[in-house]
């Protein structure tokens, strides 16, 4: 019996800055019922503050401790090991780390960075690995969707440096296993009592099925036909969050 | 018994412009005994022209027919598949590919691309690949070494754009046993014959053990104390190409 759903943000409940159709009556609808909500995502170009507003006005009503985002974990993780990054990530959310010393850096952290991606920048990255500065990912993402666009998000480009380095990152945030076990955590709740709903075979569904989690994946976002052929473990697809509330609805 | 060595060239025979010690009375002596020479490498920041000129005017007198360079295989293979590539390689290298047509490209070249690894172009190769564009990798070397300071070869870019698109390149040039082969069948040898002399560990060493051949690492160029362990296959390991070719005169 489902006793909670934990929910990607983008590509799920919107698509850039336009709702996907049915999301805000179908979360108020999992909001009313005796489900708990957790809203997961690795989106590192907005803080989260920026994500809680931006949420609110688009009609869904998400409080802050709803939310776990991947940059969070990652900033709550170097304050706890001591560490001084050399941060690639999106300008967007390069507030969020400022409190962190960054000179004479000793770990490197890999978020979507964008147009930060470039050669001398992700020398310096490996450079520092090379020395043995951990690499940390935020998140694990192969592509993300804008604009009706597949872009590269940060998992290439750890995977680029894991590869160059012969290390292995720590990933925070979806897939890590660790990530899942956080957001669980704040439930209460087994593992078997959650559904992961996200358009991410791998980050989403893959990544909650490894922690034990079932996962849902829906045809929005960066879906594309196929993807649920993609991994062998089973798990449900959903024509979008609309259809996936529903079935976690009649599951109660 | 040995009769033939596979010789690496940056990193083996010159760093940057400066020739390793001892290297041209090596490669002299080698000539002068009973053993085939083959030059093999994965440079994509010249041309076969351009490397031949830069070697003679070095000291090292190479014929065309002793050196095989990856950009020319990537080149050939490209033909010979009447295939329109999408080139992220160096500028230097451009003219090599210029006789292709490259408009609605449907492959995509990496190699050592250098500033024009940027997130852009980077995209625009992802997503020729999530179209079903082979991906072809000009060797797989993870990095290079200039002026003393470590950077990022084409592999960590092509395994990059691997897990984006969740494809699989196919690499021609070190280490790819095809590459090694074709070396091979221009001795007319045995591949247990051979012994390949480099400075990277997986790309020289490791890719040449693969296609049956026999490995020695220098420690010059952009050898690393340690690299010799990177790999579990037996090799033998020298201070320079000096050391190697005494070795293999010895055994001859």
């Amino acid at each position: 019996m489902l006793k909670a759903l934990f929910i990607d943000l983008s590509g799920v409940l919107y698509e850039g800055n336009k709702v996907i159709s049915g999301a805000i009556a179908a979360i108020k609808k999992a909001k009313e019922s005796q489900l708990q909500l957790r809203f997961v995502t690795n989106t590192s170009r907005k803080t989260r503050t920026q994500l809680l507003n931006e949420l609110n006005n688009l009609g869904f009503e998400l409080q802050q401790q709803e939310l776990f985002t991947a940059p969070v974990a990652v900033h709550a993780w170097l304050q706890e090991q001591k560490l001084r990054p050399y941060c690639l990530i999106h300008h967007d959310i390069k507030s969020e780390f400022a409190d962190l010393l960054q000179t004479e850096p000793n770990a490197v952290v890999i978020g979507d960075a964008e147009q930060d991606f470039c050669y001398d920048k992700l020398n310096r990255a490996f450079q520092l690995c090379q020395q043995g500065a951990p690499l940390v990912g935020i998140g694990y993402n192969r592509y993300f969707k804008i604009d009706g666009q597949l872009l590269l998000d940060a998992g290439p480009f750890i995977k680029a440096l894991e590869f160059a380095a012969s290390t292995q990152a720590i990933i925070i945030g979806k897939p890590s296993k660790d990530f899942f076990l956080q957001v669980l955590a704040s439930t209460g709740l087994r593992a078997d009592q959650v559904l992961m709903i996200g358009d991410d075979i791998y980050g989403d569904i893959e990544g909650a099925i490894n922690a034990g989690l079932s996962g849902g994946l829906v045809r929005t976002g960066k879906y594309q036909p196929g993807d649920e052929h993609k991994i062998s473990a089973p798990h449900l697809t959903f024509d979008s969050i609309v259809e996936a509330v529903d079935y976690a609805l009649l599951d109660l």
